[in-house]
């Protein structure tokens, strides 16, 4: 089946956001099966908005609209669907009582044009809103799928995810399998040269790449006639792909994020952690504490961002800091050791860099970071050289810490065992 | 005049790449006062570009066409332009001395089919490409003008800078300006109806607002011959809208998030902070450590996520803990009051609650959350309730606490004026 994407909304036509929905969306939907041809953005004007509706339904099945769902005058996807597909728009009773609840439990007044966002064309699917007001719809008529989603991502990916997906793999005949190997501390482009020849001899399954900050993905696609086929022919691929990239792996479970695997592997060892930041300020005990259940594990988040602090708070040596600077292997080695002292946690890992866009020198240009990891009084200290803005910069520091917290807690697990 | 973007490229269906290029090039025509109603995706497909492009042409002034330009058999975009607009395509001498220069100076061989890519429509004016094989092209034909720019981003930018700018600023009498008026603490349909009317009665200057987590953006665009003019119109709008939503308006500069507002805040009146996150877990510091300067400011940051740690890092009461709970006002308040204390910070902001999706009851739901916050040892703590996934409760959490901080540090500096 051939489905379509349009994405409504003036601030995607003025460049004040980036189209992501487009994108999580039509790689969905190739995960699916279904083939995309056009992807089409248009303003909140109903004319515009009506003829490229029209042209979408003539060339493909399924129509999905992504925005234009909100409570103001400008929002008219609800309004112009109903009109070309020739339904009135009614207003959905459950939908009314939701909005009324979501507005209460917050403390807000309903206003009047809030009820607009209950209004949905005549025998419309209507799709739950968990994370906001306006719910979603699916529309079918005459062998035509219209699906209209909110458009932030907030909302329209958890509601793509819990009902939109398995509304369209039953759209779709034969089953789509994937199974994604993840892996860590290794680039794109090596781990590209690492498979090509795998690439080269694939027709079915699929492998593809995709680039993360600090990690690749590497999806395994298979189609078949049932799940088990699938599955069969996915088996040997990632099995081989296993071989090819052993201990770099973290995981071949989708659900599983990098920080789930070093929450897990802490966790199966009885193992407790806290952190020690600078240049990321509190974003890697934020993505540990994201995994739920982490709180058995995690002990305490230091942040310390000026050199007084870093005396202060992990009693880094005054002249490790004039000696160094703030950014060195030495100041790394010892803020872990004074968070570990702090906090009493088995694993505590540092993290000091220069995530720009000043304070960069020749010596220590920006993108320098040091992570340290100590895991029970041994620690390792590694240097990193990040390109990038600020943001990315801090992100991939993040993700470099991850990476060696389970480099250094599988080094530390063998070592016992080897000990026993 | 009337603007069209086609992005052409079979990786942007499949979702395999974000489509970043509309998105700047949609902001560059903005901002050079081009209306732009469509943009398009299609793929490496001869037909299906070719109705893209002629009804482009039929609805547009100018069509900018990225990618497909490269070597490869699947680059269609500049036999496809030619056809449609019924021009031959000869070799152009200069692009073919630069692509063979290109190649020699990176010691690489020139295969055949590089010799594709000097090739161009008859009459086409030719952009070098500086960073990579492929040029750019302006054509232009009965009135219309048709841009062909390069797929990847590092080659396009500078392109499109240096060459496509000052092309169409020429091309587009008049100027356009705009300024953003951001509001904190206000919900966006609140925010529309306080100024319905305002919207009802737009032309020049128009007025458009943009929901993100916790805030609303008003921005205000005039079209003029002069930026003079356009700044005229644009300021007693503005001054309007600064009438309605008082306090809660944190700052009209376009580069000023709320906390670059914070940290001006505290720098202005030489005040310090510290966080003390139990939920959020790192994001609100990491948020604040993100704006450069930051380090003079900020203390440091503590996230305490288990009860032990709360005690034993901020001196919650054994008591508090079993009478309220760890999210409660009271911890709220003492964990504000423990880190005030270790940190010996001017302002102290504390964040409990509940993001999800365990951990919830009928008593204390999932997206209630308390923040404190303490101003040189006045503290006050607010009650919140908060919809959405894990994520979403955190990152309203944060933007609630920076509001917060706003308000408290605003209350504070009224106070010791008032009593000066």
């Amino acid at each position: 089946m051939v489905v379509e994407l349009i994405s409504v909304g003036t601030e995607i036509l003025l460049g004040n956001i980036v189209n992501t929905n487009a994108a999580y969306l039509a790689e969905q939907c190739a995960g699916l099966g279904l083939s995309c041809y056009y992807q089409s953005v248009v303003g909140d004007n109903a004319e515009r908005l009506q003829g490229t509706l029209q042209m979408a339904l003539e060339r493909s099945d399924i129509v999905i609209l992504g925005g234009g769902l909100g409570p103001t005058q400008d929002d008219l996807t609800k309004e112009v669907t109903a009109k070309v597909l020739g339904l009135k728009l009614v207003e959905d009773g459950h939908s009314r009582e939701r909005i009324k609840e979501y507005m209460e439990t917050r403390g807000l007044d309903v206003t009047e044009n809030n009820w607009k966002q209950a209004l949905a064309p005549e025998g419309a699917i209507i799709i739950d809103n968990e994370n906001g007001t306006a719910p979603g719809m699916i529309i079918e008529k005459d062998g035509k799928h219209v699906i209209l989603l909110p458009g932030p991502p907030g909302e329209m990916r958890p509601m793509f995810e819990k009902s939109i997906f398995p509304y369209l793999s039953e759209l779709q005949p034969g089953v789509i399998y994937s199974k994604t190997v993840k892996v860590c501390g290794v680039g794109e482009s090596i781990a590209e040269t690492m498979i090509k020849d795998m690439i080269a001899a694939q027709s079915n399954p699929t492998i593809a790449t995709y680039a993360k900050t600090g990690e690749v993905h590497l999806r395994v696609t298979a189609k078949a006639e049932s799940e088990k086929e699938a599955r069969k022919l996915v088996k040997p691929v990632v099995k081989e792909l296993k071989g090819r990239f052993g201990n770099s792996i973290y995981t071949t479970d989708t659900e599983v994020t990098l920080e789930k695997s070093v929450v897990d592997l802490l966790t199966a060892n009885g193992l407790t952690v806290s952190t020690a930041e600078s240049c990321t300020g509190g974003l890697l005990s934020a993505r540990l504490i994201n995994v739920p259940g982490a709180s058995e594990v995690f002990k305490a988040g230091y942040v310390s961002y000026s050199n007084k602090t870093k005396r202060k708070l992990f009693g880094v040596k005054r002249n490790s800091l004039e000696k160094y600077g703030a950014v060195s292997e030495v100041v790394a080695k010892e803020m872990a050791k004074g968070a570990a002292i702090l906090s009493k946690a088995d694993v505590v890992v540092s993290v000091t860099g220069i995530a720009g866009p000043d304070g960069g020198s020749e010596e220590k240009p920006v993108g320098l970071v040091y992570i340290g990891c100590q895991v029970r009084g041994e620690s390792v200290v590694k240097e990193y050289h990040f390109k990038g803005n600020r943001n990315k910069i801090r992100e991939a520091s993040v993700s470099a810490a991850l990476g060696l917290m389970r480099e250094c807690i599988l080094q530390y697990c063998s070592n016992v065992m080897f000990a026993e």
